[in-house]
This record gives C-alpha cells, sequence and structure tokens, in this order.
C-alpha cells in the first residue's frame, strides 16, 4: 500500500515544509481547520517543536526546526514526525532581489533543498506538492497558460526564477526515473494578513508598509501584474489534497490586471498617506512587464476562486498590519 | 580602458580556474606555450601556490588554492594574483552521475561558483570564457547548433545539465544589465591523455581504465557520440582569447559520430582486452541517445580541428594511461 494510501478519507497526515512563512502559514491554519494532522517545519525554534536529542516538553508536537538544504535534518523531520501522505514544500528563498542579493543561500535552499525533498520521497512515497513560481514564465508576453511551458523557449530572467524552473525539471525527471507522484503550483502575486514586511516582500506588502509607515516608495511604470489574497490562495493550495493529480502543474493567481500605479492608488486610498510618498520610474530591467495568468485548470480541478477585491483585500491587510507593527 | 585592454597584443594575463582538471591542465599548458601569463586555482594546495598569509617560497607562484563556491577565496585570488585579461572559468562538479551523486557540491560549485565569477566580473571587467555542455541541449534529437536554445523549449534530463544551463541564463542575464563581456563554450565529449579515471569520468576514459584493469564494463545500446580529442579542445579553447566576440556560444566537438559499441570495439582493440569483459545493456533512462554536433561556428571563428581519429587518439590515451597507472 503506497504510503499516500495510509489515512483515511477524512485525517490526512501533511508535512509544510517553510511553515512559518507567508504562505506555509496560512495553508497549515487551513488544513488544520480541516482536520488534518499537519506538522510543520521551518528554520527557527517554536514553543511547539521537537526535542529531538533531548525531552519535548508540549504534549504533541507538531512544529519541527529544519533546514531544509540540509538532508540530515530534514531527513530526520520524516522519520521522527512522519509517515506523511503529503508534504507541501513551501520552504524557499523568495523573490526575485533577495535571490540576487542572498545567492549562495537561493541556491542551497531552492536547488538543494528540493532535491532532499525528492530523495525522501523516491525512499518513503509521499505525495509532494512543490510551490514553484510565475517567474519561471520569464518575460512571456500573453497570456501565461501552464503549458507555455512546454511548447515556447522560455529564459528565466533571474536568479530565483530559475531555481524554480530546476526544481520543475528535478520533479519531472524524477517522476519519469521513479514513478515519484508530485503537482507544481506556480503562484502569481499573492498578498495579505501574514505577510511581515521586508524590502524583499510583494509589492503590495511594501506599498501598504511604507503608506503605513510614511516612508516613500517607488512605482515602476508600464508593470501589471494580478493578485491574489492570501485566504483565496490558501484554499486552493489546501484543496490539492483532496483531488490530488500527479503529473499536474497548476497556476494559482488573480483575474483581473492591475497595474502597479493602481496599485499604489489603491494603497493610498486605504492607509491615508499622502501622494508625495510616491516617486515614479521607468521600468524595471529584467523584470516581466505584464503577468496575465490562465487560471481555468485551477478553477476546474482545485476550485480556486478570487473572491477578494484588491481594495477589500488591501484594506484588510492594513488593518492586520496596522495591529501587528503597532500603528494607530 | 577596460581591463580586458591591459596586455598588448602578445603576452596575455589569464586565470583558469579548475586549472587541476582535465581541460584545465591542458589548456594551461597550451596558453603557456602561447606566452601568456596563467595563473591557476583549483580545490587542492600544489607545489607553486600562493601563501596568502605567509611567506609564498616559490619566486613565481602560478597557482592559488580557491575554492569557487567560496565568494572570499576566488576574489581573494583575482585581488592576489590579478587584474586578468581573460578568466577561463573550467572549475566545475563534472557528469550527469557525478551530479546526481553529489549534489550538493553540484549546485554550490556550479550555479553559486559561477555566480560569484560573474559578481567579480562585474566589478573587475576581466572577460569571461565560462566552459558548458553538451548537456544543455537534452534529448534534442537533431542536430546541435548552437541556435537550438534559443528556437526550441528543452528540458534537461539531470541537475549537471541544469546547472550548465543555469550558468548561461545567469551569464546572460548578467550582460543584460551590467554589460560584461562573456563568451560561452559548449564541450562535447571530449577524451585524451590527462583524464585521470574514476566511474563518472567520460565513456572513453572508463572503458579504457577497465580495459587496461581487465575489469567488466557495460555497453549501453543505440547511444552514440562524438569524441574530440583534448589536444584539439584546448588549442580551440585557447584561441578564443585571440579572437573574443562578446556574447557568442560555440560548440566544441567531434565530427565522426560513433556508436558507444563502435567505441567499445575500438577499445578492446587498442588494450588487447578480452571480449568477454564487455556486457550489452539496452538504452539508458534519461540520457540522450544520439548526440551530433554543428561544429561550424567554433570552425570558423576559433580554427576548431579534429585532428586525430578515434582509433589514433585512443591509442595514445592508453599509452598515457598505461604510463600513469603503471600497468604494462
Amino acid at each position: 500500500m503506497p504510503k499516500s494510501m495510509r489515512a483515511g478519507a477524512g485525517e490526512m497526515r501533511i508535512l509544510v515544509t517553510g511553515g512559518m512563512g507567508t504562505v506555509g502559514a496560512g495553508l497549515i491554519a487551513e488544513l488544520r481547520g480541516r482536520g488534518h494532522h499537519v506538522v510543520s517545519c521551518d528554520l527557527h525554534h517554536q514553543p511547539d517543536e521537537v526535542g529531538f536529542s533531548l525531552r519535548t516538553d508540549v504534549e504533541v508536537p507538531l512544529y519541527a526546526r529544519c533546514d531544509v538544504g540540509e538532508f540530515r535534518q530534514i531527513e530526520r523531520v520524516i522519520e521522527r514526525c512522519g509517515p506523511f501522505d503529503y508534504v507541501y514544500h513551501c520552504a524557499a528563498e523568495f523573490g526575485r532581489w533577495n535571490g540576487e542579493d542572498f545567492y549562495e543561500s537561493l541556491w542551497r535552499t531552492n536547488a538543494v533543498g528540493t532535491k532532499n525533498m525528492i530523495r525522501l520521497q523516491i525512499a518513503d512515497g509521499f505525495r509532494l506538492i512543490h510551490f514553484s513560481s510565475s517567474e519561471v514564465y520569464g518575460d512571456w508576453p500573453d497570456l501565461m497558460v501552464e503549458t507555455v511551458m512546454e511548447e515556447y523557449e522560455i529564459k528565466q530572467l533571474n536568479d530565483y526564477a530559475m531555481t524554480k524552473w530546476v526544481n520543475e525539471m528535478q520533479i519531472r525527471n524524477a517522476t519519469a526515473q521513479y514513478g515519484t507522484e508530485s503537482v507544481v503550483v506556480r503562484l502569481f502575486n499573492t498578498y495579505g494578513p501574514g505577510e511581515y514586511y521586508s524590502p524583499y516582500r510583494s509589492v503590495n506588502c511594501r506599498f501598504l508598509y511604507c503608506a503605513l509607515n510614511e516612508l516613500p516608495w517607488s512605482v515602476f511604470r508600464g508593470h501589471s501584474r494580478t493578485s491574489t489574497y492570501l485566504v483565496d490562495t490558501v484554499r486552493t493550495l489546501a484543496n490539492i489534497a483532496n483531488n490530488f493529480k500527479p503529473g499536474e502543474t497548476y497556476n494559482i493567481g488573480g483575474v483581473d490586471v492591475h497595474s502597479i500605479e493602481e496599485l499604489s492608488d489603491i494603497v493610498l486610498k486605504v492607509s491615508g498617506a499622502s501622494p508625495s510618498l510616491v516617486e515614479h520610474r521607468d521600468s524595471e530591467i529584467l523584470t516581466t512587464l505584464v503577468k496575465r495568468v490562465d487560471i481555468s485548470k485551477s478553477v476546474r480541478d482545485l476550485d480556486h476562486k478570487n473572491s477578494y477585491g484588491l481594495e477589500e483585500g488591501m484594506r484588510l491587510t492594513a488593518n492586520w498590519m496596522r495591529r501587528v507593527y503597532g500603528l494607530v
């Protein structure tokens, strides 16, 4: 019996790597809300963590400290807390400029870390849900459909994008050679409560944080994106475990394309910040101009919905941000 | 004045990373034979190396111990031994199975190491000759022309191939963003004296070593390759510094396609080994069946020549191997 069948139709045993990240944390809340047994791992210590060589104080440890770039550490999580039916592999160095500024960490965590997961998957048989990115589409100018990557020669514009595409090929080759069962999700710009600010975070998060703190921000002209509210993203992600189709790849994104200027205007509106904080600049090099995404496949298979409009979502995010950063 | 113009038309200052590798060592001999000032770096200690924090005993140190995956170490080589007009970046984890078995080292040395070189190139202005591989062509079934990678969606079949393709994109993006001047060479199966045996080396080296040591070897049916004798490869590589065309990519390979069975037969002939050592097996998974290469561009720009036939080259290699391994 494959390990992925161990759990009944109801509760499943799930590991979420990168469980303290924006998407990981939201996904864990959603999966636990559905009654699944979910173990989280990430780089830091946490109160509910496993003590590997010492006594675990909490009754049911649901967290393990682990760097997925270190094989021994992630292998140990699976030995101690597994077996798992599903692994949502969210752990990654995130973002294009983060990848350029911390490329050593990027390649170790993303390329080696995912290879580690695949090797464990071959041995242990769990089903893998891998987190890829819209960045794999490079500067593809038309509608981003999943099959574009099968049909056209696309070059990734930065190392972060390359790691994500490398991961997809690693997974594909492992399936061809070892029969592993995996699904890939390509996330498009996702934002919402739970995304803590750093200058490397999503444009939605950056603008809003700057606005609420009366800091200036730059708006590049000519770029357009969709935005997906985190609640919508994690619901769709959680649905994968209920309709797992090995070998599939899904875009998970928004429907309404907005320019970065429009996003900035909404930020001004929901924050009440002064328009004088906004600096307009020319198009950014090696950054995709327009990202339009075809989500029909995730709508069909995963019941993906965009139930929050951008202004509503940004208003909720602003409220959350004011609270967590103690802003009045 | 760009640093690449510092030297006159005659002697040039050149760094070869991975200088103790098969291609690196051969290239250094060729470049020094042409009168250039060539510094080598690699992972191990050597008699003619720089003492960084202690006295350098030799008069002119032409070697520095350095792991290109560690930024501080390669930066120090350039500070101490440079500036350089050209850097031949040969340092890499080599080979598809080596990459699968040592993928942590692979990604660190190849992806991070090359990124380190590019960052130093941006700062220092040297011209980079980067060593890529025929593996980037994946399972492309037709003639491998350099432009194939611009026109068709090709997926690399193993992590080693991915690192080489990643490097090409890293270099391309750096040129777009920072105006770096680089040339990429895609080496096809190269063999000859100087290639020390391990099970991860070229098929030519493996078969010959096994034959000379009366060890069995496996021949996969249905695979074909070209082979280039190392002397021919390094002559062509050295010519790049005399006709450097930034942004170009060159295939460097052989003209005569031979099956792996034919190669094995030649090994039997030049070694005198027993045919009973040969085991025939079916086609290998995730390995390109036929590699036919278009070398017209390297012939045109770099005067690439294949002046050794396979049997002659293998006979010379066998003689060398008998000598270095003390085989009668």
